[in-house]
């Protein structure tokens, strides 16, 4: 395996980076010769996948052609036919595959298929680059597995682990490039969910930024009851969700305007109904009591939060202040929650601290 | 002014740094037709100024050298005779001063002593320089313009700002190479200050470390009464401060060992009379409360902390955990205490955050 064209292709498939919802990012080149003749990325969710792209880009016939794709090609019909029928038709000769499809439908079916058609394929061992391909992917990878949306909590703390003050002002911890920033991370993810209380108070948008700013990210609120002010700008349109602990009969005007207000029981609960509106990965924005009940739940189940952004304003706010995660939390060092991969960089005046619990 | 030669003589203060206790550190280079003939710097307190340990080491006539030297030359007579007049005698022709000396004392007095007795006498101009030299005596500058010691407020917490769980299990929250790094900068302080909780609960040592380990740092406790047992660590010789809110009956016990107990009625009073004991600067270490009030009295004051280090470990322990910093905090964000010159590193798996209030 030439290791630059699977370098190659994993660039490609960047470029779908926040963009392809559900699906994971795949890039794929065709080599012919020890040249690329044809490159290509999947692009948009139910959107051709990245090997037809690369196909449809060559300029030359494709018989005896070696395939390098970041993800094993599928092998059933969802919103595109099989990409391991175009592969066979097209004559290529051998697949060269990124990493192993852990989604049920093709977890090594498409490799299968492949190689009782005659294509020789190998899968790629330098760990360097299948780490790389499975971090662009990591949402997928947990989506696949658990059909759960992948959960990166996002907060901006003091030094003293303070999001507000006593009297409840909390606008803003951090410094504008933090801010920009964090909502860079924001608009890579599916939706956004807060805690009734910092609808209430910070009357947030929850816009999306930068290159990504036309996406109308899904937004999603957890609170007791159906009981916020539709004129705050979380309601300005239809894409939202609200999950409420009691049903108290108000439903409908949220309804109204084309969300959804929706029970639940638990965070688990929470996060199997947000797969089910095709959510891939959620950014939880707090505020406190939301990070408190979630981050207890994920003590009991492990599966919930998988990735920590963190923006440290150094600043103190001491004693009376809001810490950043309510509800319970460990009594045992030991139990406390670690984060692995953990890099830390400045934006403007703040530190940027960014680590992983499940899938990386 | 040849810079490099100051450069070098803020090289040779850097020599004495956690040495020379509530002296500054100072470096002198002599130098006679663009070479240096002599070297020298302070090495502790009350011992020969640099100035002398350069002229000491020159093996050469001294007259109408130039002596480059970090601080202004003293024109008092303290532990040693003043060194204007060994300067005067040594017959230099021109002398440069890295910074004006703060103390009152001097403050410009050497300067002017030794242009009336026709040395000339420059003083840098460049930014950087003045700014390493004035940060490398950063505790002697406050000691000198407000006779008070320089405060380090250290704390090594979780991501949610935490320094124990409920159940008080706090050993320990950073790794070892952090608490090293932590051990390191206490000793280059002179004193380290902790609350009867952590002293109680935690039972530490409170030693120096590495290549300042034979320092046997001058410990104190703040407490509401003398009523620690006597065989924890911080009692194991005299060697110590005890301030009490209220005074039991039972301090002899404290003072036959040696130590000192202390009555204080706040903090600026407790720092005033450290200062009594001839501490430049003091390594505060909490806990909670130690740290809440202490940060509470400088919203009023703003001259107590100085220099706030962090040791920020990428794990979470969640709500009842308990609050790196005790007391009330501020109510209004724009009174949140906020950080200068901020550095930030990773140390082991630890991230450390280093900031300024006052001195610098």
């Amino acid at each position: 395996m030439d290791l630059r064209f699977m370098a190659r292709a994993l660039e490609l498939a960047k470029l779908g980076k926040g963009c392809v919802l559900t699906n994971p990012c795949v890039g794929a080149v065709v080599v012919r010769n020890g040249e690329i003749i044809g490159e290509g990325w999947h692009k948009a969710f139910g959107d051709r996948h990245a090997e037809i792209n690369a196909f449809d880009s060559a300029n030359n016939s494709l018989m005896g052609s070696d395939l390098y794709v970041t993800l094993e090609p599928c092998c059933h019909t969802g919103k595109t036919p099989p990409c391991t029928e175009a592969i066979i038709q097209a004559g290529i000769a051998r697949v060269f595959v990124g990493m192993i499809d852990p989604s049920m439908k093709v977890n090594g079916g498409g490799i299968e298929f492949l190689r009782s058609h005659g294509v020789q394929v190998f899968v790629c061992e330098d760990l360097e680059l299948v780490r790389s391909i499975r971090s662009l992917n990591q949402e997928f990878v947990k989506n696949s597995i658990l059909g759960l949306p992948y959960v990166v909590m996002k907060a901006a703390v003091t030094l003293d682990g303070k999001i507000a003050t006593a009297s409840g002002e909390s606008k803003y911890i951090t410094g504008e490039a933090a801010r920009n920033d964090a909502h860079l991370e924001r608009s890579y993810c599916d939706a956004v969910l807060v805690g009734a209380g910092t609808v209430r108070n910070d009357n947030p948008t929850l816009a999306s930024f930068g290159e990504l700013s036309d996406k109308n990210l899904l937004r999603i609120v957890v609170g007791g009851c159906a009981d916020l002010d539709l004129n705050l700008n979380f309601f300005r349109d239809g894409n939202f969700l609200y999950f409420v602990k009691e049903i108290n009969g108000k439903e409908y005007l949220y309804e109204e305007i084309g969300g959804r207000v929706l029970k639940f029981a638990n965070w688990l609960d929470i996060l199997k109904q947000i797969y089910d509106f095709s959510v891939g990965s959620v950014y939880v924005e707090g505020g406190a009591s939301v990070f408190g009940s979630l981050f207890d739940e994920n003590l009991g189940n492990g599966e919930l939060i998988d990735k920590v952004l963190w923006y440290v304003s150094p600043k103190i706010i001491g004693g009376n202040g809001l810490s950043v995660i309510g509800g319970n939390g460990v009594d045992k060092l030991s139990d406390s929650v670690f984060l692995s991969d953990v890099s830390v960089s400045t934006i403007g005046s703040d530190v940027k601290i960014c680590g992983y619990l499940n899938f990386r």
